[in-house]
């Protein structure tokens, strides 16, 4: 029972450790021995995923494949089910979290709230004058593939703007996704784990912060109504069902005066879901080790009433790792997560748990952490007392 | 910041799941590349530990080394930190887990509880038919090193009997250690941890149950009493600082109608604090790579009310991995820990922690999932109804 994983970033890395745990062997698909999880993998292949003979390879040495990213391609995964090798999510789920515009398309056939959204491939074009009229300036224009982390996200002001980006985009063979730019009251992620039997499980939802399109800070419950939370995981548990992932899958939305809207689709662990790790009876990696193996998922329940996850960033000044640990561990409701990568400003170095039955200690004690490992605090995170 | 672990077992294999998780590198020194922590570590090194060279390779591969397990040569140890290598725990306090009869020595000259004992070296004899009369037979004659798990505890029923085993032991150069037979009414392990500047910390005293000389089950807090619990500690805790150990220490005790006396010690973590790892704010391992980092420690407190911890066994027909887990993640409650070894009649495979608020549900629940993973359920095991 060997699982290979197509990535060697953080996430990956923390599927190791459950792995591990599980008694399961793994093999890791790395672009260089230098990534998080090729650094703590027993068995490592150095290769990119839209290296066919690097696929096949990975294919030889495992029982089955899963991903710590979504920048794959779906062709040389279709052809690898083919011949045989089990892939989890499959391309038929996988290419909602791969394609914007795909995802967009289906789920809003399907009745699931969205935000208005316009389709524009390369080689065909819009009335941007119109669009922005009909929906008011600015809007979102998205590159339907490759985007991550806020990247591949623009916010154009004006028509000639949407238009020189979309020129970009279309240069690179990249289809245009613009949508109307919705007026956000909080962002949420629901996270669900669904097994091929079609077994499915979610974790509370939970309530991000963002800042310029990366997550900062995770909050469970957070401000979140229940009735709020209640939709939202209906939502996800529908898309998980329609698309039939198998794995872990984020949905990302927002709220909005208007309700929730999703967002964005994540087929793997995500960083949403990364407190379940000391929050849940269940860790969202290995959950989703549990549901490609086929095996009973775990309960999703929260294990204390507050969890907040917030995210390690490289500061101006790089932190030696021994100094980061010296402060961040003397805090003791924290649970420290790092991904083994040199400081650089703004990379995302790790992560910091903290449950319990308070909501701003737990708030407070991760951010502490957090600082001490270097992570700057941004303007935009309020309430919180270091 | 990286670590170095002489052996390549379980224990190493839980703590690279830890140094993995607080981005900490890690090499080891295994004897195969099939050893367990072998498996799950990028960077290994095949080698005894007895081999110099082998120590010294480890040595010039990391920042501090410390150990899976106690079958290590303490004059190669000595050497290396003498060079300049940092090794937890340090020899002056190794000897009294590696030497059964220097332990014995120091520790009741330190006033601790112990069981009457005669230390009997190659080459020196001792009056067996006197000793008998004294202590009453059988005795407990112990090789001084070299045993683990039961192995090297012989219990003999007269003096024929001891004088040939003693024999066995001196024809192979290791010292006999006779000791009184106590009427044991349960059997205790306080772990304790501490950091070089003397910082130390105790989890909660658990019980143990032991078939053969070897570990079955751990119940925290078992049915041991608040009093028994707490001079447990005080020993374990006197025990730490008397030997300056750094990193983890167990104190395995027996309860007898006259009192606590000390078994055995053990200077790493320890099969009888396998329930930190889902029962406490910190497990033993992530506290043991805190304590050889010189880092703070992290809290001992319990997570929930009642934690079970029963070992997982290969019985006479092997099962395979998958069948094993589909049975065991079936038990919600349960956490299962496998050492990515493969089955055979009586060896240890790995491990399942189950927390909770109801002592029988944790115990009923960790015995149903290790008997789907194939542990056979022994007849000493008592009031367990699965």
């Amino acid at each position: 029972m060997k699982v290979g994983i197509v990535g060697g970033g953080q996430l990956a890395r923390m599927m190791l450790e459950e792995a591990s745990r599980l008694g399961i062997d793994t093999v890791v698909l790395a672009e260089s021995p230098e990534d998080g999880a090729a650094k703590v993998c027993a068995e490592v292949l150095i290769g990119h995923p839209a290296d066919r003979s690097a696929m096949a390879s990975l294919a030889s040495a495992c029982d089955v494949i899963t991903l710590d990213h979504e920048l794959v391609d779906l062709e040389i995964i279709g052809d690898l089910i083919a011949a045989g090798h089990p892939v989890w999510p499959a391309p038929s789920a996988l290419i909602y979290a791969v394609d914007k515009a795909e995802m967009r398309t289906t789920l809003s056939e399907a009745g699931l709230p969205m935000p208005r959204f316009e389709i524009v491939p390369p080689g065909s074009s819009v009335d941007l004058d119109e669009l922005g009229q009909r929906w008011g300036w600015p809007l979102v224009l998205k590159a339907a593939r490759g985007g991550y982390d806020g990247k591949g996200v623009f916010i154009v002001g004006d028509a000639d703007e949407a238009a020189s980006t979309l020129g970009e985009l279309h240069a690179q063979g990249v289809t245009g996704l613009f949508e109307e730019r919705v007026e956000i009251e909080a962002e949420l992620a629901a996270l669900v784990v669904r097994r091929p039997n079609g077994e499915i499980k979610a974790w509370p939802v939970v309530e991000t912060a963002q800042v310029a399109g990366v997550c900062r800070e995770v909050l469970v419950p957070g401000d979140l109504s229940a009735a709020i939370a209640e939709k939202a995981e209906a939502i996800a548990l529908r898309v998980a069902d329609e698309v039939a992932v198998v794995g872990v899958m984020a949905v990302e939305l927002f709220a909005t005066a208007d309700g929730l809207v999703v967002n964005e689709l994540a087929m793997r662990p995500h960083n949403s879901g990364h407190w379940t790790q000391d929050g849940a009876s269940t860790s969202q990696f290995e959950n989703h080790l549990r549901a490609v193996l086929d095996l009973p998922l775990g309960s999703t329940e929260m294990s204390a009433r507050f969890v907040a996850s917030v995210n390690v960033f490289g500061g101006s000044e790089a932190i030696a790792l021994e100094e980061g640990l010296l402060g961040a561990l003397d805090v003791p409701e924290a649970k420290v997560h790092l991904y083994g990568k040199a400081s650089r400003e703004g990379r995302k170095l790790g992560h910091v748990n903290v449950a319990g039955n308070d909501g701003s200690m737990v708030r407070r004690a991760a951010w502490k952490a957090a600082t001490a490992l270097g992570t700057p605090m941004p303007d935009e995170i309020r309430g919180v007392e270091l």
